[in-house]
């Protein structure tokens, strides 16, 4: 069941160095890109970093609407993230390619994404030089959901293979999320 | 062996979200530090981001040197990587505390950490407003090496547990990369 995060907890959805989904929506168009470049950037307020390169149709909906929702998908989708990382919103529509099931967001347009893990909802923190120079996005998480029985107590648990996270080594393959290992020093 | 990885393909040692060691040197002082939050910022010339608290001791040292070396660490290594991540080298000597070994880098003067599966030699972008306001540090990739059993042809190869990489959950916690997974379409 997809349970509300706390803020305080929402760094650690990404802590690990999933690939995610960056979902956007403004006006009448939406579009999904998968995005292995992302990674948190505070606590508290949480805040995050993604690069969305300026080829990418998702970069213009981006920059009008303000917001987007990364999801964290895992490796059941891995083919469809592949694909939405490969193919272009302006050629195709890759929710109705994938059959993709959305539900609405509470703070932003654009949806979240059914079968994921974990979904971040973000608000764009204006820095027009490095959004020009480097295509990196600085935002500000503000509502955080996950799958109750992935993400518990703040954290990620162990699961079978096929919801496990998935790491992106490049053209399309991946590492899912391993085992859990904890160090015997004090975390 | 550790051998020289072609800049071309450099983004990858960190495509997969890795926790990495963060490595500096200025003057007669070093140190290293550990950090979840990092990522690849662009392929040519390779570029990548990381976070660095302004309570780190490592931070004067950066912003002295304008250089780091990031280190990818393995499992067998995760006691070292959450003490360093956890103490601060104004009070100790991490390097003398873990026994930890290095060689000299071929860029910067912060040296390459011995036993880690992959280092980036990286040379800061000065962006006074960002890493003011962010903590946030852009650099740029000058060399990258690998152990050549680990990343070959430019892709991460599955390893027994202890030296896969780690990819911090929080507290000490970790899962390690996983198994292989490959996408049936086209990467």
């Amino acid at each position: 069941m997809r349970v509300a995060v706390d803020l305080a907890k929402a760094s650690r959805l990404l802590n690990h160095g999933p690939t995610v989904l960056v979902v956007s929506a403004h006006a009448n168009q939406r579009n999904v890109m998968a995005a292995a470049w992302n990674m948190p950037l505070d606590f508290a307020p949480p805040k995050v970093a993604v690069v969305i390169d300026k080829t990418a149709f998702s970069r213009g909906l981006i920059e009008a609407s303000g917001e987007f929702v990364l999801a964290v998908p895992c490796a059941a989708q891995i083919d469809m993230v592949v694909d939405v990382g490969n193919s272009s919103g302006r050629d195709i529509d890759k929710f109705a390619r994938w059959h993709i099931a959305t539900e609405a967001a509470e703070k932003v347009a654009a949806p979240l994404i059914q079968g994921c893990l974990a979904w971040l909802e973000c608000r764009i923190y204006p820095e027009p030089h490095i959004q020009q120079t480097y295509d990196l996005f600085l935002a500000e998480v503000v509502a955080a959901w996950a799958e109750d029985w992935a993400f518990k107590d703040g954290r990620w648990q162990e699961a079978p293979e096929p919801q496990r996270a998935l790491h992106h080594l490049g053209g399309g393959n991946f590492f899912t999320s391993g085992g859990l290992l904890q160090s015997k020093v004090e975390g």
